[in-house]
C-alpha cells in the first residue's frame, strides 16, 4: 500500500499527461492489483491457515479466474513470502520513522511498540504472526529471519538505551525485548476486527500493562 | 513421560513378577515407545515445521522403519494432535495443581505463570506455540481450542481474583491475561535449550518483567 499511494501522490508528476505516462499508469494499476491479491491471500491465510488456503480460494474471493492470479504472483509460496515481507517492512519503516523523530529512548520505544501493535492487527502483520515462515523455502526463510532479527535488535537497542538514560528498570535488554515482542505479537493471534476494542485501545492497554506491570504498587507514605 | 516414569516407580508393584504382569508391562512398553515417537516428532516439528517433517524423518531419527511407526500412530495429523494435546494437558494439570495448593490469587497466578513458562520450553509445549493447530482437521482443532480456551479462562479468572483481592492493578482481566499469555508463549518461539539461560532463569526474568513493568519507578521520598 505504501508504494502505490506514495507513487500516486508523487509531487513531481507533470500536470499534463504525457503519452508516455501510460506505461507508469499501467505499472501502478498492476501494482494495485498485485496488492489486492496479496492482501486477500493474507486474510485467507489468517482465517484458515496457509496450507488450507488454495489459489482457487484466493481467486474466488477476488472474483477472478485462477490463471489471472499468475499474472501477479508465481505461486502460493511467493505470496506468503511477500505477505510476511510486507508485514516486516511496515514494521521496519515504522521503527525508522520513530528513530527519525528522535527524542528520548523511552519515547522512541513507546512509538515502536505502538507501531508494532498496530501492524499485527492488520492483514500482513497478522500473517507474520499467525502463519510464520517455517514452511517457506530455506532461501526466503533466511531473508525474512534477517528482517525479523533487525526488528528484534532495534527493540533491544532501545531497551538498553532506556536503561542507560534511567527511564527503564535495569534488565537484560534481550529478555525484556522478548517480553515486549511476545505480548504485542500475541495481539495478532487473538485480535478480531469489530470486537470489543479498537486496535488503538488494544495497543494502549497492552503497552500500559507492559510499562507498569500487573502488580499493584504498594503505596509509600510521603 | 510423566505417565511411564510414574508407572515404573509404582511403589505397590509386587517384588516377585507375576506372569500376568506381562500384559501391563507390554502396555507400558508400548506407551513408552509411543511417547518416544510423539516427542521425537514434536522436536522435528519445532525444528523444521510440521509440513517439512515427514514420517520418514521421524522414523530415521528414531532409527526404526516407517512401518514400525504405524504401530503407534495413525498418521502425521494424529501425531500433531497428540503433541498439542499433551502440551495443553500438561498446562491444565499444572494449573489444577496450583489451584489445589490454594492460597491467594496472586500466588496461584504466579504458580500458573511458572508452570506455563516451563512447559513452552519443552517439546510438546513448544509444539503448541510453534506449530499451532491451523492445519488440523476441523474436529480436532475444535477440541484443542476448547482446551486452550479453558487455559485462557483460568488466567483471566486468576487476574480478576487478583484485582479483587487488591494484589493486582485494576485492569481488564481479558487483556491482562493476553499480555501474560503472549509474553510467556513467546518463550516457546525463541527459546533454545543450551543457551545463555536455563528455563527457570527465563521464567523468572519474564515473570518479573510482567509483574513490575519495564518502566523505572519514581522513588517516593519517605
Amino acid at each position: 500500500m505504501t508504494n502505490t499511494s506514495a507513487a500516486n501522490k508523487n509531487p513531481r508528476a507533470p500536470a499534463v499527461k504525457s503519452p508516455w505516462a501510460v506505461v507508469p499508469d499501467r505499472e501502478q494499476q498492476r501494482e494495485a492489483k498485485r496488492h489486492a491479491v496479496l492482501s486477500t491471500a493474507a486474510q485467507l491465510f489468517n482465517e484458515r491457515g496457509f496450507h488450507a488456503t488454495s489459489l482457487d480460494d484466493i481467486a474466488a474471493r477476488l472474483q477472478v479466474s485462477k490463471p489471472t492470479l499468475y499474472y501477479y504472483v508465481k505461486n502460493k509460496d511467493e505470496i506468503l513470502i511477500e505477505c510476511v515481507r510486507q508485514g516486516l517492512q511496515m514494521t521496519i519503516d515504522g521503527i525508522e520513522a520513530s528513530r527519525q523523530a528522535g527524542g528520548k529512548a523511552i519515547d522512541q520505544l513507546m512509538a515502536c511498540m505502538r507501531v508494532y501493535a498496530h501492524i499485527v492487527t492488520q492483514d500482513f502483520g497478522m500473517c507474520l504472526i499467525r502463519v510464520g515462515d517455517e514452511e517457506l523455502p530455506a532461501e526466503s526463510r533466511k531473508e525474512l529471519r534477517r528482517l525479523k532479527s533487525a526488528i528484534d535488535h532495534e527493540f533491544r537497542r532501545l531497551v538498553a538505551a532506556g536503561v542507560e538514560e534511567g527511564s527503564l528498570q535495569p534488565c537484560d535488554p534481550k529478555m525484556t525485548a522478548f517480553v515486549i515482542a511476545g505480548a504485542l505479537s500475541w495481539i495478532g493471534r487473538w485480535y478480531q476486527s469489530g470486537g470489543e476494542y479498537t486496535p488503538e485501545q488494544v495497543a494502549d492497554q497492552c503497552i500500559a500493562t507492559l510499562c507498569d506491570g500487573v502488580l499493584r504498587r504498594t503505596v509509600v507514605a510521603a
